[in-house]
């Protein structure tokens, strides 16, 4: 039996679905402070039971929504290794501009991280909300990895290349510009650093 | 007239240089949410009005504190590029480190990016603080900057190496794996990371 009646409602396989939905709604609408579990609860139909029980707090909850939007950012192979990171990072850039927004007017010279910033504070505040977002970028970073893995096992980097020290500096210098220069990305930024960091700086 | 008295205590040109002592060492002690404005102005022996006025919050006041720890940090062109840019990588490593950490106790598996955490979030969430956080990272960053560009002006870097990708590639690892991934700074990180970022990754 997978199915149970909690207070009359169905507990169902879309529940999560559901929540974390209704938490991003209102994130949008709200920003990070002022948004509530209770109206979460309330937007996604269930027992606010049933929400703590999945997340104990909005810190929880967020990392959660954040989860579900990385999850959705596809990795795929093409054997073009060029391609396929500058698709990924691109991917990023994307969807941690959304992010950053979340709750804010859109004004063409807001620089802040926003909920970006606010996550890894939280991240930092709070133990087990901090293993919840390294768990997630470990599972999430995965992918990334293994294509630069595969790129070098078929011979296009070099064998010395260090997957694990080019992915940090890729995806690093992504949130570096976020979170602490505040520098826009302009025009291809995704593929201008993937260049550089193929091609290496020095000299030949 | 240099020296003007308010409320029997001499302004003089040390007053900033205590009153930031004073901050770097109450944050030491009680972390970023316990330390007060307050008990700053009262450590320095300065008038709660000289503190207010020079930094108007105590997030303005962190900023300069790290300002001065940053700019504790030499940054010197010895001419080789590599060892150049591993000394500055290390220092950042180590100040970062030593920043997370401040009012905590210290645990072997703490993870926690701490301070730079706290800082990142008051940036994005005060328009005045994110500005000047931005503006001391614009003028530090100056310095490596620099020393790229020099690099490359006598030949040792790629003509078409891009300083500002290459900076943020190199900075952005260290910041991401102390704010986003956690993971340790093993070994010898900062010369690792150099290596790979001067090398470039492509198979030749």
């Amino acid at each position: 039996m997978t199915t149970t009646a909690r207070r009359g409602r169905p507990r169902d396989e879309g529940t999560d679905a559901r929540i974390l939905a209704a938490a991003y709604e209102l994130l949008l609408e709200r920003g990070y402070e002022r948004y509530s579990m209770d109206e979460v609860a309330q937007r996604a139909g269930v027992a606010k039971t049933t929400l703590y029980r999945r997340w104990p707090t909005k810190d929880h909850l967020v990392v959660a929504v954040v989860a579900k939007i990385q999850d959705d950012v596809p990795v795929t192979d093409t054997g073009d290794i060029r391609h396929d990171l500058v698709t990924y990072l691109a991917a990023i850039v994307a969807g941690l501009d959304r992010m950053r927004r979340v709750g804010r007017p859109a004004t063409p010279d807001d620089r802040s991280a926003g909920l970006v910033a606010e996550i890894t504070a939280a991240a930092a505040r709070h133990p087990d909300v901090g293993e919840a977002v390294r768990a997630l970028f470990a599972r999430r970073n995965a992918l990334p990895l293994a294509l630069l893995e595969s790129a070098r096992a078929r011979g296009d980097l070099r064998p010395d290349a260090r997957p694990d020290l080019l992915f940090d500096a890729l995806a690093g210098a992504v949130y570096y510009r976020l979170l602490i220069t505040g520098e826009p990305f302009d025009g291809d930024y995704a593929a201008e650093l993937v260049d550089q960091v193929l091609a290496g700086a020095r000299a030949l």
